[in-house]
């Protein structure tokens, strides 16, 4: 199943696609997708309120889609998650995961525009696997209990400045949290539905030149692991979005890709979990 | 004015305290202190009605007080921001602000307990001179807007795990993060009633010792600088808070003080803003 949230910022409506591709509309079920809505097993509502053709078909042609899940509460990022981009960013594989954070309101639809930052030079893009949480997870025990806290996969563009990451004094998050920074959707798909989250290729286009051209199964840490990983050191909540690191080709690598420019097109696509295409302004 | 939030987790009453040190009832007013009420005026509206005498005088007497905000949508924070801090951990003055970001969902009562995370050994406390945000700062001008965006000011403890923060690969974040790391309160007190936030004492005590004596005066960057800067990199929302730094005299500093251990009582006090009382417990 795959869930979406239809209409203009702020005021998206909550869908669902059914396993026939038809769209309904969850209106009646809840005012919106969101932690509560999965905590509340949600996910399992709407399934089997469209089974009892409970639903009312929704038509989204021409509609505007917004990040699959509204107002995460936070958004945890792992870098160097891929040995070939660790590769490309001349950095030894981590020992454990890389972990930092993006401020939650960088979050926009999968096709909303980007912002180059005022004064950037250095805006990069990076696909990777998104994981929802659904469950609370607080210490878990195995990877197991990782894969039953987690409501579903989408795609994510962690989009960075590489100059206000890495040359203005301190810590990543500086140039993660920039306005309009995490594309986010279009859909979120269901475990059952994306089947191995390790097993999906993931591609990205900037003005249909490929950049990005990797696999899932490329993680030095798994998404389970990474779930599990991240409950040792923090209360991951329902809702929250966690972004699993990035493969080779961004522009801050070894193969001197031009970063964004206002008027560029990204496309981003990850196997089962549909595609984003966002258009570069300036801020 | 202060504002703050009274009764057990989750489900604060909103409240202030007028000038005559009378607490008064604001759930006529509103359901909650938090960003809404911050941006829609909330603070003058509180204000008036207190004047006009609408609102219930309230009893708090042995009730626990929550954090003065309920679900900041991020906690954003200045590091190394007091000279006699960057002295004691071996680091030199920073160019310009260092930032990171603790997870929202650290933040708890100013008396609440604070868990040493499992597996820590090296939990320490950071008393700090928090900012929370009253109404959306993007790209702003001058530091006189960097003013007019503060909606007041409180206490908070960045509790960090220092062998997380920088023994465990990457960032300070996952050192920042963990379950109980913000205890923030007990009020939040309006800028007229602060006056200039660069000219505040702050000391913070374990079992009684004094272990931080510093001055708001001795900050690097400015609160006001620090929210210009921020709102260069990111969108500051109403009820987002800032951590300002900490002065000397943490466990990870020169001093050698203990680490925290459950049973430890942490008192911290800042001038004006009043004191947090918490005890340190096990994850």
């Amino acid at each position: 199943m795959r869930l979406l949230r239809i209409g203009p910022p702020g005021a998206e409506r909550p869908a669902m696609i059914a396993a026939d591709g038809e769209v309904y509309d969850l209106r009646a079920l809840t005012a919106d997708i969101d932690g509560g809505f999965l905590a509340g097993d949600g996910i399992s509502r709407a399934h089997a309120a469209q089974e009892r053709g409970e639903l009312p078909a929704l038509d989204i042609t021409g509609q505007r889609i917004g990040a699959p899940v509204a107002r995460p509460g936070k958004v945890v990022c792992i870098g160097l998650n891929y040995r070939d981009h660790a590769a490309e960013t001349a950095t030894p594989p981590p020992a454990e995961p890389v972990v930092f954070m993006k401020a939650a309101n960088t979050v926009v639809g999968p096709d909303d525009e980007v912002l180059v930052p005022r004064g950037s030079v250095k805006t990069d893009y990076e696909i990777e696997l998104a994981v929802v949480i659904g469950q609370t997870a607080r210490y878990l025990d195995t990877l197991a209990d990782a894969h039953s806290v987690i409501a579903g996969y989408t795609v994510a563009d962690d989009v960075s400045e590489r100059e206000f990451q890495h040359e203005r004094g301190g810590q990543w998050d500086k140039g993660k949290s920039c306005e309009t920074f995490n594309p986010l959707g279009p859909w979120l798909v269901t475990p059952e539905e994306v089947g191995d989250p390790q097993n999906l290729a993931m591609r990205l286009w900037v003005n249909g030149e490929l950049r990005q051209d990797g696999r899932t199964k490329d993680m030095i840490f798994s998404v389970f692991h990474v779930v599990w990983y991240l409950s040792q050191f923090m209360v991951l909540e329902p809702g929250d979005v966690i972004n699993t690191g990035t493969p080779a080709g961004v522009a801050f690598g070894a193969n001197d890709f031009p970063y964004l420019s206002p008027g560029d097109v990204v496309e981003a696509e990850i196997e089962a979990l549909g595609r984003q295409r966002h258009i570069v302004g300036r801020a």
